[in-house]
């Protein structure tokens, strides 16, 4: 069901009454009173879906802001919306929550998406709340819309095309490895771990322009493995080009880019796109995304990626799905 | 992201050669080897959608069969789509587990979920495999389509509508009480709790035809209260025409009613209808739906939920929201 109706009836009110404002302008959710949410996508529209959990003490730490945990378990969603080509229009929230979690919790929980709402322009529709024995869970669903035959799929790649990536890699991999050990400093690598930023603007400018696109998450080289397998081609990538931040370089040292390309929650976009739109890409990010991209490898014929670095060896990265270097 | 990619890539093949074929005939679920998924209602047609949670321990025992509790898992979220009406097309599946889950049970609850695709014509659009420190967990999205401006809402009753419900009432509340105290027998009973059958032909039928509607999940009078809530209008119940199953009433007794109507689970059908529909919804419900249903009361203004019991002494049952008895 959508209404928030907890199994803990003492407090259906208060989670309602947390819940309730996120939905309130969004028409379908019928105001989280109904056994379902509405949805139509505008005229020429379709509808992209995705879904992801987050675990506490898989995903995230027990004692991370409750505000940020929120963040998170939305903008990893968003980012799949986003390297899709989809404008990202709302979500369901299906929350498991031990007893021992206080409505304080709840309330940073709830501010969290709020904020994100506004940041985002997406609206609560819908979810779940159920009581669980044992870590707390979070599934969201999100949903948003793209003009018809024009979402951007994992398969489109074409020998000839050039490969992109925004932003800089490696930087939440950094993040994790300084919090896990307890680092002091390296603010920005942690928030780039904790919370994501979905490349939303970008997603949408690379409608019709990216023959294959998708959010790297679990590590660069992994995840254009995918579309080398699925476009069936070839990915060849220059070490050398893979951006990394200063910051990252201040952590890892200059020579951390296998590392940084195998590392993953980066949420960047990682796509290919024929090589004529080669200058007509980098305006669009740099003008209407405002997004940093970067030209780092290009599609040929074969199969799997290869990571080429500056004498020229080969490193054969992976062939077909997931392998650990 | 709704490609199986799980966390654990020694099982990623496996896992993937597992749902793949769930996903197969979908053509929006991409091979489930993309970000997203892709949905497109039939024109004219709009998306009703809806998530919910069945975690172990809470909803089901960690020793039912997997195929059962993929089953419910499912069948909780077509039972949501059903009462709004909905033709249900497909699902979102959000799978936690632990490191301790073993390749047979998943093939189990594979399997139960590829045999109720079948019965109820859906097929899997996409999902998110992750690792759990702790219980099992399951959140299904379902979604479906009903022709724009049908859906079915739960603040339609009106004043001299009369109030229906399908099928037998408590059975499920029976059935896990039978469970829990290891009680030999009522097999009934039993199946009813763990593998509802949510009452699709009949959410079809009842469009353009009942006021307001929704499933019996949280005991019928409770259900009931969710409506009287939201139409503004008061409903009273004819405790004597509540339907009772012969297997509730060996079990229960023959004075059970109040127990049956606040117990959970049925995944029923109550909903409204204008009165000068009385002879028309029982011949469709009879005919198209091929689904018992029966009279148990009706709308008039006020508020809350009332139950009328033989010697017309009025029970005032709930007033707003969730009330224990």
């Amino acid at each position: 069901m959508t209404s928030f109706n907890s199994e803990r009836p003492s407090e259906f009110a208060l989670i309602a009454e947390l819940f309730a404002p996120l939905a309130k302008s969004a028409p379908g959710a019928l105001g989280l009173t109904d056994d379902a949410a509405l949805i139509a996508p505008p005229p020429g529209y379709e509808l992209v879906i995705t879904t992801d959990t987050l675990v506490e003490g898989v995903h995230f730490l027990a004692d991370d802001p409750a505000a940020s945990i929120a963040k998170k378990a939305l903008r990893v969603n968003l980012s799949d919306l986003a390297a899709k080509g989809a404008e990202a229009a709302g979500y369901l929230l299906a929350l498991s929550l031990p007893r021992t979690v206080d409505m304080n919790w709840l309330r940073a929980f709830a501010k969290g998406l709020s904020e994100d709402q506004r940041l985002f322009d997406v609206l609560l529709h819908g979810g779940d709340t159920t009581s669980t024995p044992g870590p707390i869970s979070i599934t969201i669903t999100a949903f948003g819309f793209v003009p018809q035959g024009m979402m951007i799929r994992r398969g489109g790649a074409k020998p000839g095309n050039l490969v992109f990536v925004s932003g800089t890699i490696g930087d939440a991999g950094a993040g994790l490895e300084a919090i896990k050990t307890k680092t002091e400093g390296h603010a920005y690598l942690k928030e780039r771990y904790g919370e994501p930023s979905p490349r939303m603007k970008l997603g949408r400018a690379l409608r019709g322009m990216a023959s294959a696109a998708l959010d790297v998450s679990d590590g660069l080289l992994a995840d254009l493995a995918h579309i080398a397998e699925i476009s069936g081609v070839r990915i060849e990538i220059d070490a050398s080009r893979i951006p990394l931040s200063q910051e990252l370089r201040a952590l890892w040292g200059d020579d951390c880019v296998v590392r940084a390309a195998s590392s993953g929650d980066d949420y960047e976009i990682a796509f290919t796109v024929p090589d004529n739109r080669q200058g007509l890409v980098k305006e669009i990010a740099k003008g209407r995304a405002s997004t940093s991209i970067t030209e780092i490898g290009r599609v040929v014929a074969g199969q799997g990626v290869v990571l080429l670095v500056e004498n020229a060896r080969e490193i054969p990265v992976l062939r077909a799905g997931y392998t650990h270097f």
